[in-house]
């Protein structure tokens, strides 16, 4: 998420701004630094791993009314999520989530101790990049209704599959603990509202696992603390919906590439 | 790479057979089986790994002329690398390279300790897998003069970021020993001489680090043990060359998407 269109609203709002304003104090120089952008998918992932794990930050906004200078030199490509830990920088939301695990050993732990069961979340967080987000971008962008009823099929069966690689139990990815897995899908599920808006989404018939899966994560605290109202939200994707976002992620959707 | 082309050579060849004939036994019931294709530079990556970290596997080749019934349930998209590792599957050359750092954590190790590095690391390995593996890729299946002439610019540009992010000192990406970002990278630069001799390719004049690290890569006796002759990757990459291949790489490059 680069560039963002000047539409979007400058700040957070709803639950997510109670969260920015108790994040807003200058980050010591052993803290973290969290260069978001409150409407980003991806910053949500960080977002979600830091409040989960209790890591004292320092919330800063990046977008074109709010940039800050040093933000160039935290993240080379200009986007977020990044941070800047003990002055070191850092960007990729799943490079900063296993550095997150790491640097921070004494938090609740986001993936299983046992060697298999971490490469089944990793094959997991996997699958959600590859399969999961790329569908959801088509099906947002895409303006044809053929191509949109693909995507919808696509997506559908994207999220059946993350069902089926979960623990039986459940009802997280790994078991009854919130991981890693969840969190780095979780975001795409805040945002099926504009999909079931504007793109004939329902999720209710994707599977009995999934659904319980859904339950399970919208009803932690830090996935509602990290969620603004809706109708901002709708002013971001509007733009997506009618297939004119500037974005980085939407510029590679358009052109049929890889995700930045 | 899911179906191969029929025309290749069913087994490794040159020293690469040496160490095939050398990991022939059938693995015990604790020990690793690895689904390998000779030819293929995302196997090389996992293959690599084993030979720098001595671990016992047993090398079944899948190809069509050798395709073991028992695959398609350890990798359910058909594609290699793949590992049964005490009858568990996995999948996915990084999701096997850091389950082998996890599980077999009495071998030398692939990435560092220190939190921040590993995170450098991840940025490394991130940055092959988005930018140098899918510049290779265009250059060798563009037909026009000029696409291929980006593609070449493309990579420079790529494999001398590669060298920038390295350790100053080196050789190797972490510093003086080998590691994951080498291994990543390496199969790569095994399949130069078929861009040297067809697409125009010369990486001596990328940055002094680059040539450094080539040097040291090329020289691991890992790197050696894995690499079949020559003309038999001729044979491989002719069909690239005249974007006739029907390879899943070869099909995303050519579709212009994700690599799978």
């Amino acid at each position: 998420m680069a560039s963002v269109d000047k539409s979007i609203h400058p700040t957070a709002s709803g639950r997510a701004l109670k969260t920015v304003e108790e994040h807003s104090r200058p980050a010591g120089s052993d803290e973290l630094v969290f260069y978001a952008g409150w409407f980003c998918p991806f910053v949500q992932r960080v977002w979600l791993a830091l409040e989960e794990k209790h890591i004292p930050y320092q919330y800063k906004e990046e977008n074109p009314y709010k940039k800050d200078a040093d933000f160039l030199e935290v993240s080379p490509k200009g986007l977020v999520p990044a941070i800047k830990w003990r002055g070191k920088p850092l960007h990729e939301s799943l490079v900063i989530l296993n550095f997150l695990e790491d640097a921070y050993a004494d938090t609740p732990p986001l993936l299983p101790k046992d060697p298999y069961a971490r490469a089944q979340a990793a094959l997991a967080i996997d699958h959600v990049s590859k399969a999961v987000v790329p569908a959801f971008y088509r099906l947002l962008q895409r303006q044809d209704a053929e191509e949109q009823a693909d995507a919808r099929t696509e997506l559908e069966g994207a999220l059946r599959r993350f069902g089926e690689m979960a623990d039986v139990e459940g009802p997280f990815f790994a078991g009854g603990g919130v991981g890693m897995a969840d969190l780095v899908c979780a975001p795409w599920v805040a945002r099926f509202p504009i999909l079931e808006k504007h793109r004939g989404w329902d999720a209710s018939g994707i599977s009995p696992r999934f659904s319980r899966w859904m339950s399970a994560i919208t009803a932690r605290p830090a996935y509602v603390a990290t969620l603004s109202e809706p109708e901002r939200y709708e002013e971001v994707y509007g733009r997506y919906l009618r297939d004119e976002s500037h974005s980085a992620v939407a510029q590679s959707t358009r052109a049929g590439r890889d995700l930045p």
